[in-house]
């Protein structure tokens, strides 16, 4: 039978131009889910993607990067100052993301940057504030170069205080600070006076109290297991990015017996607090809940901190933004970033918001997916798409293309929905290029002004240069090729 | 083209044993799940069912009994000793499930009963107890008829302390004692010391702590909304009969403050009660995953109490067991019991019990599915299914099949993973008999000698023939058929 004698068989791929045409013209079609590979006009990502398939050492340098990765553990086992906890001298304000200059800086990064001087006492206003940094006085490093880990602006200052997670497993040590709550707060740029009377309270009444309960904990029945909870919240319906209301709640459980017992028996910061006090706290986790955000990221930061330096791995270790760049950090190039321009997240908005208003990705709660739960594990919070956009079979969807992406799945944190599938946890940067597919980020958005807030939530993904960057780095440090065997 | 000249194309039905034959022969079969109809040997179900369906009352009846039950609110607004919230007497003593005589009593109830004897000061000891139920000393009767509802053996006596619901809708009231736990507890038939000790706790200690919490919220911010509740804890894993993770963390939520408040405020039985007591009354309801199981079976009983008594309403408003039989009430046949053997649940076993050690079907907690969640929201919790067996996609049949014996989906109960449809509600009993096909219940499984307390937890239906009884006094009262219009 020749080709013409029968009804054409339409296979489909790329846009969906072709496809729609066809379909308006009501011929059946077979899409295929493919993507073009990255750019490569001179063939030197093909040779450098080839260049990393050939290192020797990859395949056990994964192996050993990812192993650790999800054998890392996480306990919550102080709470403290940045100042005592960081060593964090005053003038010094870390924040999320790669590094970045105030010139550089994006509305939200700038706008928590002047609350965080008001806040230390440098600055006597936020005008004031905007003059002094944009004078140069104050030192910015990323909190990634202190085992640190903010959401979205992440500022972190030494009078803040600060969650002190501990990997038992491989050692590691890794920090985030308390999380403010939704709307007006520092982290999405917000500086007014209700932001910074909050943060006051938070050192002077919730931490000391978050103090006397995980010390009482870590020295009497054992550390907050961070780990556990995360693994529960999967069944919870919370993905440990946006949604966190399950963990939230677990970890109140935790530290609810220490908290109420504070009166009268607590000693340092926490003495004198009262049984109002304790009300007040315990309401104000109780009503945040992105809470336990503050405990996941840290807690991812371990699981990826213990993956790090591994030579010849592929495996992502860190993918953070300031506001203005995405970067990554890969296990096998060691402390180098591999930046692009944020893309800005789509999704719902809070009020009168619109697309207008808001700012370029920001934040380094994309931790979250680095480790494989946040936007990689929706399909175990459905309800999520209520708050980031797009429906339940998008959020299945995107959980079961990132195993494309990845090294292994998490048998710690099971997708319940997928038959208790382990999360898809270690992307490899070679398979992003060759797939095309990029891990998929949920996030607040964060308003493009200093001052604004929260303006939404929505769906991201990094920059797509970042990935043959990485690729190209790797094979630049990959042994040469051996030549031909030669003769015996 | 004639039947024997192509290959035969199969359909099968009904049991597999034809469809196993044929693939062992590489004969490819198309399976259709259909179930014959209930019983009927002289065919009088059918006219029955005729009789019903064509009963002109019907289609509003049922409108007006699943619009009541989809409207109903429930709110916490008490909690009390029976003998006050009941008018319970000393000597009376309610029961789960349909009436039930001491001689016809299955183990676990008999246990609760002798416990409930003990605590009550009526006899010495479980044995004494065992002597005086069985010379007829004491009066019982089923909870369902004191608008009360009590899982497993679902024992109530005059101390116990009981939540009070409200339904600001219908006005109704609806009553639960609070959940002891797990493993050796009354509600399965353990009567222990360490049963008895619990219980007197939770009535000098839990009660009066949650009274002073309900009543502070009750009169002032306002009363916990267990329906929003409900809602949640559907988008958190939870379908509400056997996980209530969720739905105890943010009741906890709810109550922590005016609890904590307690201590130097509270008069009436929490006066005189400390900052241990209260450490202890949380942690006892957070460390007990169950705790708001007693909040959503009033709730639910208020759903369907709304529902009860619309003449020609074909829809359950009770399903209940006593551990020997199970019995459904229907709204258009009023307070009557239509019951037949309880069936004994399949499922998984804790420590070394098997299928030997488990009593038949007992609770009061299938009330749950009556309103549309427990089994019939699985797919909401797919969890579930390493507590009661099953995989994951069985969870989501079940729910799906439900649809197919309910009258309407409930737009507050929303299940995520099916695209927030609202959870099957309003069980009909005529669709169950058409189609064969069983409300699902998720239980706890009680041991069946008393004082064993729990076995395991698993998978049970209602016994079939209690659906076409339900009918057929349906029918009963259903009015004459019109005879053919005469002339004019």
């Amino acid at each position: 039978m020749s080709l013409l004698d029968a009804e054409p068989r339409v296979v489909t791929t790329g846009v969906s131009l072709f496809a729609e045409s066809l379909a308006a013209q009501d011929v059946d079609t077979v899409a295929v889910d493919w993507r073009p590979p990255a750019d490569d006009p001179d063939g030197t990502l093909a040779t450098a993607l080839a260049r990393v398939a050939a290192d020797p050492r990859r395949a056990a340098a994964d192996e050993t990067a990812v192993g650790r990765m999800l054998a890392a553990g996480a306990q919550l086992i102080d709470v403290r100052p940045a100042r005592e906890a960081l060593g964090l001298e005053q003038g010094t304000f870390l924040h999320a993301g790669p590094p970045i200059t105030w010139e550089r800086a994006s509305g939200p990064l700038r706008g928590a940057l002047q609350g965080a001087l008001v806040l230390e006492g440098l600055a006597d206003d936020p005008d004031d504030a905007e003059r002094r940094l944009a004078a140069g006085g104050v030192a910015l490093d990323s909190c990634h170069h202190h085992r640190t880990v903010g959401p979205m602006a992440g500022v972190v200052s030494p009078s803040m205080w600060m969650l002190e997670l501990a990997d038992p497993v491989g050692g590691g040590r890794a920090w985030c600070s308390l999380n403010e709550g939704l709307g007006k707060v520092l982290r999405y740029g917000a500086y007014g006076p209700e932001v910074i009377d909050r943060l006051r309270w938070m050192g002077a009444v919730l931490g000391p109290l978050l103090q006397h309960a995980v010390r009482t904990l870590r020295d009497g029945a054992g550390p907050v297991d961070v780990k556990a909870i995360i693994a529960q919240m999967l069944q919870m319906g919370d993905e440990g990015h946006n949604r966190n209301r399950a963990g939230t709640l677990m970890l109140l459980r935790e530290l609810l017996a220490p908290m109420i017992d504070a009166p009268g028996h607590a000693t340092g910061a926490a003495a004198g607090l009262g049984q109002s006090d304790v009300a007040r706290a315990v309401q104000f986790v109780a009503g945040n809940d992105h809470f336990f955000l503050n405990l996941v990221m840290p807690a991812c930061k371990l699981m990826t901190d213990a993956a790090r330096d591994v030579p010849g791995s592929t495996v992502v270790v860190a993918m953070a933004r300031n506001g203005t760049d995405f970067g990554i950090q890969v296990s096998g190039t060691g402390s180098r970033w591999f930046t692009g321009p944020a893309n800005t997240p789509e999704g719902l908005y809070l009020g009168d918001y619109g697309p207008q208003d808001a700012n370029p990705d920001i934040g380094d709660s994309a931790i979250t997916e680095t480790a494989g739960i946040g936007g990689f594990a929706m399909a175990a919070a459905p309800a999520i798409v209520r708050f980031v956009g797009g429906d339940v079979s998008f959020a299945l969807a995107t959980t079961r293309r990132m195993y494309e992406i990845t090294r292994a799945e998490n048998p710690a944190f099971a997708i319940p929905v997928l038959e208790f599938r382990g999360a898809a946890t270690g992307i490899d940067v070679t398979a992003v290029v060759r797939t095309g597919i990029l891990p998929q980020i949920n996030t607040g958005m964060a308003g493009r002004v200093a001052g604004v807030g929260q303006v939404g939530a929505g769906l991201v993904t990094p920059p797509a240069e970042v990935f043959p960057a990485a690729v190209r780095a790797l094979a630049e440090l990959a042994p040469p090729p051996e030549g031909p065997p030669g003769p015996v």
